[in-house]
């Protein structure tokens, strides 16, 4: 290994830490715009995702007219009255308290895609397994999430919408596929912890149980927390 | 804002850093293990990923044996020589000159798998998005890499390999899916652009062409690199 390929024990632990503190945010968005030059670098992460055959088959929709961003609510308004319904008792009470967009309150919205055919049919290592273009958009996202952590901003990702309204609204050709709708701004703090797993919603698993040896279903004989 | 959420500029240097000199790795592997608190750290960050509805539908299937290290290369084997005759001319040449895979020489590999029933059949934010688990268990992918890239190891994601050889040489069940099978270990360096960029296949694409405002397809009255 050459040393200046090595990253410093600080620039890891930046790198665990925006790992760790990164949160789906949906609320607690201040107006201030995004700069410039901050979604410049916040996309130039994005599009240095890891890509099948170096396809790079992303494009990013910058969103910031009050239209659009109203016209996408009341998409996530009627999809979400919908999923309400697949909830019974407490589960249905407890769903409609979340707040599950920021889709008018964030300064930006970008929603990011994928063109399956931007180097024709066969592509380098989708041959055999055919979602490998979408995997690649949905790196894309992390990178932007965790880029967006790093200047201090808060992302959630939407998908509580149609596809076809997303097709509709912002006018995306249908063999392009709508990976993403995240929500984009400064924020006034971070919470600790995923708002689901504060709610209760859902428990936070552990680790430990999620490993596997060698095959699927067998256990690692230490604990890798151990 | 509260001040402590916030990252320093050499934090925010350093994420940068680590997505921009993220490399998919296939070579150049040492025989070195992984230690395991590394390697804990690094499922980790898989852990801390995003997850719709907090499903973390993710299982990761640690590698060490060399009996299915061969059993996968030979897999790969089978998969590559039908993806080479995809391919046509100087395109089919230059395709089986590349190095599509690390497996026998990488000191690990890991397969990370999604379990798309885990909270039963409805999942919030799901419920319109059919494939939102799969995508979250792609974000988890992610964060492997780059933390990896932070502990100096390499990463390559294998794709060329069929869906049912990776079922069965795994024991992974039938409503599991594999998303991705990663060579893991120390390199000797990390280069420093993609291969299919080094070596011709692909051009880097300008981030300028794939943002849109708006709606797709309309154009930044400003470049985001301006």
């Amino acid at each position: 290994m050459m040393e200046e390929d090595n990253f410093s024990p600080e620039e890891r632990a930046a790198i665990y830490r925006c790992i760790r503190e990164r949160r789906d945010v949906r609320r607690n968005f201040l107006p201030d715009p995004v700069p410039p030059d901050v979604l410049a670098r916040v996309l130039a992460a994005g599009h240095a995702a890891p890509s099948v055959g170096f396809l790079q088959p992303w494009n990013f929709i910058v969103i910031r007219e009050s239209a659009t961003k109203e016209a996408l609510h009341a998409a996530f308004t009627r999809a979400n009255a919908e999923a309400a319904a697949m909830f019974e008792g407490e589960r249905a009470e407890l769903y409609r308290s979340l707040k599950l967009e920021g889709l008018r309150e964030a300064p930006l919205l970008l929603c990011v895609t994928c063109e399956r055919e931007r180097a024709g049919p066969v592509v380098l290592g989708r041959t055999h397994q055919s979602e490998m273009d979408i995997y690649s958009t949905v790196c894309a996202v992390e990178n932007i999430w965790l880029a967006a952590r790093a200047e201090n901003l808060g992302v959630g990702w939407v998908s509580i919408l149609a596809l076809a309204d997303l097709h509709r609204i912002l006018a995306i050709p249908d063999p392009i596929v709508p990976i993403a709708l995240l929500c984009m701004g400064y924020v006034d703090h971070f919470a600790h912890k995923p708002d689901l797993e504060r709610t209760g919603w859902r428990k936070r698993l552990a680790l430990d149980d999620l490993v596997f040896e060698e095959r699927f279903g067998e256990r690692e004989k230490t604990p890798v927390s151990g």
